[in-house]
């Protein structure tokens, strides 16, 4: 069994206090498929081009992330580029070439349309509602969104989520969405578009677990230094739906309290793992102790 | 033995999205003096006008809260008048009174110089040094400050810091005194001015406890409507303090870890019920089951 995961396999250039990098792997799929190979076998579905390194590709299957699923078209890899605030609180893009992904119409391989687990990454709403569709024995499916497609493809959207286990989505996004500002409400109506969990991510404050039944706070982790905050966001999906891959919940409906909630601490340390350098870089040589031990770390810091 | 609180008692006008009040009980004093009571007994230093209604005594005098020490002067209470945006993450003040308040010199009672719990509330730093001075046998001593006595008082500050337990400040005035973002860092830099025990107010966000020897976070409640933020922080403060006093914490320094985290909680459970209703109102009718009971709800909100 394997995570199906969808979405944006990039170059970024990103310019935070701490320093400039010109063009490094990036793209929500990249992030959310690299940390949630730590906890369960991963699937990417992306398309790259002919500039796509051979070491980014050797990274991600040193992480046993199945590439079938990643197209190679002929042009240039998605190149972002932004500049971060000091406080790394707001960002500001200096440059977007979607270059082969302008193209991306994902064609899942026979072997990943059979499996159980689909992480819809942010990408045009049509194009998830067309994946969702494609995968016959999808029974755990959740995914990503952004301001861009909310206002401009509010039905293609809400045609998307309707039939989505959850949604994944940052407090401001959330707002937008539902109409409402205070975030128990805003979750309230989410629900009633289809996702019966939502996950509303804060930045540095962690994000929040509403399901009809309640509620779940997960802090985010006290980092000395925040060297990159990209990819943070799928990072903690990556944690949170890899760490209930791999213990086995195939319906999310149906997780404890407690798998929901640990998967909602993991995918905290793996969004403070994914500041500590720059991209992917502290990916490179996390081990699974180490995930561990800061699990550990959130359990002291909280517990009272 | 009782908790000496010294600072503003003041009339307040509020506007919020959900209404207007033109002029309630309110000041930084009062906050405290009321949510601590509800754990400890409260001493109240500060100055009122003849214009200080009966009723408004009345209430405090119900909750058991000492007001030999609340001088009656000749003139009008202090007057505060603000304006919340929608979010109510930021306010701005239309009007500011001083009126009694310009002259406060708080003297205080016999009986309150000899007890042993001290909180200083928001005021200027040259008082807060001058009550502190008088309390010949506190042992267990904090404060509050804000951004005007950062940038036009430092060095009466940093005097009058630097005998104190702890320091409750929130985070953009942290940052300020510390010259650090991080907050960490930040409180860091402020364990080195003095207070072993700094506390971090992050609004809606909750707090975070910071002791040489590691941090603790404390959410924040999630409210379905907030009425009013005026005084949450001040009754994080009182619910903080008087949880303590109450427990028989006199030194907190040698406070174990169990009882400065659930004072932690405690804070940020009278945080948000201050939020319920405008002004005090909510502690009008508040009962310490309340209290337990929303307690619990933040175990379980945050257990995993």
């Amino acid at each position: 069994m394997s995570l199906v995961v969808v979405g944006s396999v990039a170059y970024d250039g990103v310019e935070t206090p701490h320093g400039t990098v010109e063009r490094m792997l990036g793209g929500a799929a990249t992030y959310i498929a690299l940390t949630a190979s730590f906890f369960t076998k991963t699937s990417l579905v992306g398309v790259v081009g002919n500039d796509f390194a051979e070491e980014d590709r050797a990274l991600l299957k040193e992480h046993d992330v199945d590439l079938e699923g990643l197209e190679a078209a002929d042009g240039k890899t998605f190149f972002w580029k932004g500049v971060y605030s000091k406080d790394m609180n707001e960002r500001e893009t200096l440059d977007t070439q979607l270059n082969v992904f302008a193209e991306f119409d994902p064609k899942l391989p026979e072997v990943y349309r059979e499996q159980p687990y689909l992480f819809l990454g942010n990408i045009h709403p049509g194009l998830q509602k067309g994946v969702h569709e494609q995968m016959h024995n999808a029974r755990f499916v959740g995914g990503d969104t952004m301001n861009f497609w909310i206002e401009g493809e509010a039905e293609a959207l809400r045609a998307a989520i309707r039939n989505w286990d959850f949604l994944l989505i940052n407090d401001s996004e959330a707002r937008q969405l539902s109409g409402e500002y205070n975030l128990r409400k805003a979750a309230e109506e989410i629900h009633k578009m289809g996702p019966h969990t939502v996950v509303i991510k804060r930045g540095e404050y962690g994000a929040i677990l509403f399901r009809p039944e309640g509620f779940f706070v997960a802090p985010g982790f006290l980092l000395e230094t925040v060297y990159d905050p990209t990819g943070a966001g799928d990072s903690f999906a990556g944690g949170f739906m890899g760490y209930l891959a791999e213990q086995g919940v195939t319906d999310i409906g149906m997780a404890t309290h407690q798998h929901l909630r640990k998967a909602m601490i993991y995918g905290s340390v793996m969004g403070s793992f994914c500041c500590e350098q720059f991209g992917v870089g502290r990916f490179r040589t996390l081990e699974r102790a180490d995930i561990d031990e800061r699990f550990e770390e959130f359990r002291k810091f909280t517990e009272f």
